[in-house]
């Protein structure tokens, strides 16, 4: 069974009110149904740390009053068996007398996939998975990438005007897009575990790439590729509270990494062959650090660097209703390409206006398929 | 009122059907109902020259053997009163005995708008105005802008990839869309009256540029910006029958002249101040020749000459999911602007994924009130 039911639906909209909650945890959502088919209790994974979507429903139904046993629990992602920051989720259907649970997918975690319904079943739980399958791992297509690739989704986001213009030739560019757009790209933001620039932006426009025009329960970490520690220790991205700043080098410098180790920042070596800060090594170094959807919003050189390196998963890009003409910078730079069929393909993915701008999500086919 | 009847809609689906075929003639239809909401006879706007809706419509209910004496007449516009290549329809409308008409709206042309009406009154017909007039217009708009401007409704046409990119720096085009999107583009040019390139695309692709992908009964006219009359006598352009060429240049050549007039082309002289074709000219031009929708197809150049001169009023663009890099040629090529205000400001008008494509139509703000 593939199709999802009405309460795997619900689950699967409790889950996505964690978007930007439960990083790095998967995005969950659980429900509990009475063989009557009255909801007794339902919930989402909080914060890093705190309980997730299982554990949640359940104290929601005892707060309630209501008797779970026998009940079916309907989750978006397979219960946890294992003791992390809170205890297994399997134990705890398994205590309250859960009687069924309906999974859409299994843990993509190699290490752990499987175990959770394995225990489940050992206890006598009856075990369903597949409803709402495609959903699920679409909320948590970054956790998937981190858990079965090792390294982050890679979403490069940008900004154009329809002929692909994101800055005039003497450096204007806001704002090329509306208001509503711009606050549709905070909430691309919001939802990601980092945001990745790179020093020319820093150097050009001493941005926050905070989120700030949506309301979020956190802040994504900030990556900066810098190869020769130019950041300087003043830029105001370090002012903004509760968030890390990740300052990825190709060059030793040790009075700069002091410098801005001192304002908070982790500052990594990751040289390549070439004197630059070696990407692919980056993001296999952000895996393990927690970052499952990976922001990227830099200049054309950077989000060039990327696409030739094949890094970029999909693109967001907002194109407004506007021609800015010759002269000017494009979206992502490298080549020159002596075919089309070196360009990097990509299929629509989602296709939305944005007030009066429009926003396209393009996936580098195939790629979401790990 | 304002709003659409059944009939007048069903009469606006006859008259999308002279789509390709009524030019330069304004694309209508009609439905002649009677009293018990029967069709009694229908029909649209044939080839120039041919018959009108409304002669249609009466003939086909004859032929059915219908009586329309009191019937309603649904007509998506203004019945002509004029002697033009057909006899005025008022009078057919009259002769018949039809009750009431019910019009989308006035005729567009300001010596004749109100007459057919006033005709229809003048002989005890029931008028009512109004019911489907955006549509009427909307599929009209090229006749409607010649009509009141005195100038075509001119429509760039573009593919290009998600960076603007429409080829490479070596030239290499084809294919950035996929074949649902270029036949498409074929369809959009079959409805246009002329399409419109430059001597560059002459030069470099030796195009048809006639509609190949899609039926069609008739072909657009070829209209060449050819500043130096450069238009090789055998280029692939005049192999096309039935169709007719007309090549705008700015300086004089008798013996040039004479051989393109020998493959059938029209010469016509426009030079401006700077020795190149004066494109409002032109546009000027083209609108006593007959021609409603201009289809503009060229390069980057000549694109960038109708953007600068503030001459485009809707934009036709197929993005194709695909980063081509920098250092190739894009949309539109003027400039450098020293601010995002100077940019070409537009609306979405319609947004459709075409294939693997997606087609944007973009209409510069304000420009279809005239």
């Amino acid at each position: 069974m593939t199709g999802a039911t009405p309460f795997i639906q619900q689950a699967l909209g409790l889950a996505a009110q964690a978007l930007c909650l439960s990083n790095p945890n998967p995005r969950v959502g659980c429900v509990i149904a009475g063989g009557d088919g009255a909801v007794l209790g339902q919930g989402f994974t909080q914060q890093a740390g705190g309980p997730h979507a299982e554990v949640v429903a359940l104290r929601d139904a005892a707060a309630r009053g209501h008797d779970v046993r026998g009940a079916t629990a309907y989750v978006t992602l397979e219960p946890c068996a294992h003791q992390g920051r809170t205890g297994p989720c399997c134990d705890a259907l398994i205590q309250a007398g859960i009687g069924r649970v309906v999974a859409s997918i299994a843990d993509p975690n190699p290490q752990v996939a499987g175990q959770g319904f394995a225990r489940l079943r050992a206890a006598g739980v009856e075990v369903e998975v597949g409803p709402g399958a495609a959903q699920a791992r679409e909320l948590n297509i970054g956790f998937f990438s981190r858990m079965q690739r090792g390294t982050p989704w890679v979403r490069m986001k940008a900004a154009a005007s329809l002929d692909g213009v994101t800055a005039l030739a003497n450096g204007a560019s806001q704002w090329i897009t509306a208001p509503a757009a711009r606050a549709d790209g905070h909430a691309w933001r919001a939802r990601a575990c980092a945001v990745l620039t790179g020093i020319g932006t820093v150097l050009d426009d001493d941005p926050l790439l905070n989120v700030r025009e949506v309301a979020t329960p956190r802040q994504p970490h900030l990556v900066v590729v810098d190869s020769r520690l130019q950041t300087p220790p003043t830029a105001r991205l370090f002012g903004v509270p509760d968030r890390r700043v990740f300052i990825y080098a190709a060059h030793e410098d040790g009075t700069r990494t002091q410098a801005l180790e001192a304002r908070g920042a982790t500052v990594i070596q990751l040289p390549n062959a070439h004197g630059k800060v070696d990407l692919p090594a980056l993001l296999r170094d952000l895996g393990p650090r927690g970052v499952n959807e990976l922001h990227l919003e830099a200049g054309h050189k950077l989000n060039g660097s990327f696409v030739r390196e094949g890094l970029v998963d999909e693109m967001l890009l907002y194109l407004a209703p506007l021609l800015l003409g010759s002269g000017a910078h494009g979206l992502a730079s490298w080549g020159p390409l002596q075919a089309l069929a070196q360009g990097l393909r990509m299929e629509f993915h989602d296709i939305q206006q944005i007030g009066p701008d429009l926003r396209l999500i393009a996936r580098v086919a195939g790629r979401a398929q790990f």
